[in-house]
């Protein structure tokens, strides 16, 4: 029986690794025309739930994989700021 | 108290919610040139992983909320397969 907080730890780095590309992408090319900055903002909320849930549960890799997400898109969402008169 | 099932439906209903504009712009527009098949594999492994660690702990909405990103990202996939030949 594989551990539960090793299964929820590798989940977690599969789903966070999946995001990065996206991220390595809009900071190279400083182009946020595929952004939607009301989804970014919907996901962080959702994200911000999944980390309370985490807490109310006491369930680690819940907190630790949605911060990282929130992290990435919080990123995402200030690049969306920063780049979002770049259109040519 | 916010009961821990009100706010795990809450927090994937918002993180699913989320997805779905990607999806729809690749369905309507018919082009997945920004889409990477390696990660989307990735992610659906890793969102795969979180289903089963949801069933060892008994979580229903880790489950749901993972079995519809799954959904998405299968769609995503099959899209990606029918359409990667589109690039104009």
């Amino acid at each position: 029986m594989i551990d539960e907080n090793i299964l929820g730890i590798a989940a977690g780095t599969l789903t966070s690794v999946s995001m990065l590309p996206q991220l390595i992408k809009v900071i190279r090319e400083k182009n946020v025309d595929d952004l939607s900055w009301v989804m970014i903002l919907v996901l962080i909320l959702g994200l911000s739930l999944w980390v309370w849930y985490g807490f109310r549960k006491d369930e680690l890799p819940i907190i630790l994989s949605n911060a990282f997400a929130i992290l990435v898109n919080g990123t995402l969402f200030i690049c969306y700021l920063l780049y979002k008169n770049n259109a040519d």
